[in-house]
């Protein structure tokens, strides 16, 4: 859930949600959606809500300083059913951090979902916070890239094994010998991307991808078998990312 | 509602929503929520229903080819409630386009929602489709840039007038000079950007905007009189974007 107006007007650019889909990736975590959402109360708790329901893990990026924009942390609380309390060992690394001059307004940063987590790590100067299944994290890219690599090894994955083809064919033309492979291979993903580069001829990449490296072989080994070889620009084997 | 699971696995970056979210910015228009959805029909589905609850126009991306994986025009068929039929100009189009070369699967692109509309334009290969609110819009980011670059005149939007402080203050101390001008002119939306750039003090971009440029210039001076001087590093006058 990634909220912040400023992505929605176009005015910054969401460098965030490559980055930790990149991130899940290599952990073998499965993304399954993301929300933009606006510093918007009801749209933020709807976002909150459905992406709980959907997984196990769930990301919000942005809201958390202490501006009036910044609503995040009082929009997990509600979602979770949980009040907001000053969390005392925020409060210490606050005003650890802050010093003499720090005020109530900064203080606001410590007022966190009742059981919230903090998650430190060596060399993190503020902690990543965790509420229920949600882990908050700031907009700011360079924050948010420090704590997702921080926390993404905690996580439990499993390896996706992925193997691609380039083939010089229209989609038109390679849909039926997609579906054929799928109907035989059903638990491998198969994605296709048309290339419109430089060539003259269209350009398709296709993926295949599973958990089992040794059937995303086998239903390449089945596509390439059913296609004319000179159809074939390139293959990459099934390998782990 | 970008539909594509190659842009979840990280495997492909999202082009198109930075594109439309400037290019909406530009006309006027609004926009509320962006969702990133696999290719999967009830996530597709979910995401279309809370994009129509929200919006008065919906933009898909993707999933709109002739593969197994193409199924967004089915899933906009059944939030809508209508029934797919082939569409008699769209089969004109690609017979023409394609030519001896044509299959039933080539054809597939023809099967649209009843009621659909073909948006075309001078030097528009394939037309864009619209079915109810819904704008659909092919995945490949050259194509989806050229048929939002023609759709978007259309679309009745309203200016937008920003104005921009840079300032030298913390987000915590600048916070309760934003809570004072917000109090004073609510409906200007204010938005703080901290930049944890090369400069050793940290810096904040401010950001008022509003649909009347004399309230926004308002509220962008009692902002500006409300801090002392030297914090103040630039100022940008409100102008429509």
């Amino acid at each position: 859930v990634v909220v912040g107006s400023e992505l929605l007007s176009g005015k910054i650019e969401d460098l965030n949600t490559p980055y930790l889909a990149r991130a899940l990736r290599r952990a073998g975590v499965l993304l399954r959606k993301v929300a933009v959402v606006p510093d918007q109360a009801d749209l933020i708790e709807t976002a909150l809500r459905e992406a709980m329901a959907l997984a196990e893990h769930v990301f919000t990026s942005g809201g958390i300083g202490p501006t009036h924009d910044d609503i995040t942390v009082s929009c997990v609380a509600r979602v979770l059913g949980r009040r907001i309390t000053r969390h005392p060992e925020m409060e210490r690394l606050l005003r650890a951090l802050i010093g003499e001059r720090i005020t109530e307004v900064h203080l606001r940063m410590a007022d966190l979902p009742e059981g919230a987590e903090l998650l430190t790590a060596e060399g993190m100067i503020v902690p990543a916070i965790k509420a229920g299944p949600i882990y908050l994290l700031p907009g700011i890219p360079e924050i948010f890239r420090e704590k997702v690599d921080q926390i993404l090894p905690s996580l439990q994955g499993l390896p996706f094994f992925l193997a691609e083809l380039e083939l010089r064919i229209g989609e038109g033309s390679l849909a039926p010998h997609l579906e054929a492979v799928l109907a035989e291979h059903p638990e491998i993903e198969i994605g296709s991307y048309p290339d419109l580069g430089s060539s003259e001829h269209f350009q398709v990449k296709v993926t295949l991808e599973g958990s089992d490296a040794e059937r995303v072989r086998a239903a390449l080994e089945a596509l390439i078998a059913s296609l004319p070889p000179e159809r074939i620009l390139g293959r990459r084997d099934p390998s782990a990312r």
